[in-house]
């Protein structure tokens, strides 16, 4: 298990008792929960922003399966990248609209390419990246 | 199936020299699908700005799967708010690390709710919320 | 002056290395000044989240000069707008393009108001809306 | 002046419908203006997202002018990237705190480097960086 460092903040009062109050409204334990939450918030998004790092999220669709050959072309793409995607999940919404939601890890450019191949497919209504992390250094 | 509409659209020569280029680049196989896209993409962030509105999209998390009564935790929060969730995919990334897609639908400020109370859960690595839609309308 | 309290925060080892590099590369003096800014960060984002607050920040456009009417077009909305406009610069781009930062503070939801009455003026080609804070409670 | 080519477009009628009341809430003249509005909103985002190229916009920092130095720092970082800046204002919110919007043009890695450095000053409570364009393409 992590070893657990334990070091001091200065901070002004009045900035202080607003975190308080976000932290109380948003059911943090304690300010250290809170703290680590914004720590890691910060490293996945710079992780992101360097464009060759191994990285991980979701690709989320939502399409009309009644187009046709979409659901046979969304099947084609992911095993075109077979490598980036882990696993999917099909939702069913109404008669016509349904959500998939891809899970993937790899290369960030790689992963902005599949996602652009899906997101352009007509039937294909809306696409949301959502850029996540393995975890391993956080 | 839906009636389809044609209209004219003006723009510069440059400008449209510059779009042709990026709907080659992200695969778009005309201008219309690339259109309707930027469309439907704009009219998705609208829905998530009206506070009020039925809305789906995913809850992305990554969590220590051996952090005391996280699992547990999790699955509990996730049945106080039952109404909200559809279905939730576990993905194994390593020893430690795991990833969870929980797709969602419901009321903008009750999802924000479930939200924070997954992302304040200690163990919680990361937290990302896919904001997407039932396309219904679009 | 603000009174300055301290705290203690308990960190994973492996996490606060993490954070440690952010910190250098990033140029804070030390991780008391990182985590205030992580936390101010946070807050103006909230105030942002929370429909009603009185925000500062800018509106920064980039536009043609030479749209017929659109200079004196957009002097009418920014009078119209008196109350939420604080200043206005210009700049010079080039033969053709102007970028003009306007400062602005108000309430949330007129201040989006007069944002899109700007950004869909014809000749006004980009509009990036900067959302900052008053500073009062941070 | 730039010669206008017109061309058409093929939407589905409900999504149209949809297109057609945001277009009037967000009082654009016509649909070919918020077609072209969309279009140039994309450029721009692809423009910063591909590291290399010269981009403008501003940085926007919320400040206390009391601490100590701060003033003369940032006018010392200000020249260190005199080649970056164009032009800055600054705008008095209350006793305390201020507003400076600094117009900025450049290569992006560099940009992003000067925000960071002011970012981390010690007394800059919030910076936001405005993500524009020279217009030149668009």
């Amino acid at each position: 298990m992590d070893k657990v460092i334990r070091f001091g903040v200065s901070i002004e009062e009045k900035l202080l008792k607003e975190f308080d109050c976000l932290i109380k409204e948003k059911n943090y334990i304690n300010r250290s929960e809170a703290i680590r939450d914004l720590i890691r918030e910060k490293l996945v998004k710079e992780e992101w922003d360097s464009a060759d790092m191994e990285v991980a999220g979701a690709i989320i669709i939502v399409y009309d399966h009644h187009k046709r050959e979409l659901v046979q072309n969304l099947i084609s793409i992911q095993h075109d990248f077979l490598k980036l995607i882990i696993a999917s999940q099909h939702i069913h919404f109404d008669h016509n609209n349904c959500m998939e939601m891809i899970a993937v890890r790899g290369n960030i450019k790689e992963l902005k390419k599949l996602e652009s191949k899906i997101k352009s497919e007509k039937g294909v209504k809306h696409t949301v990246f959502a850029k996540s992390t393995l975890g391993e250094t956080i």
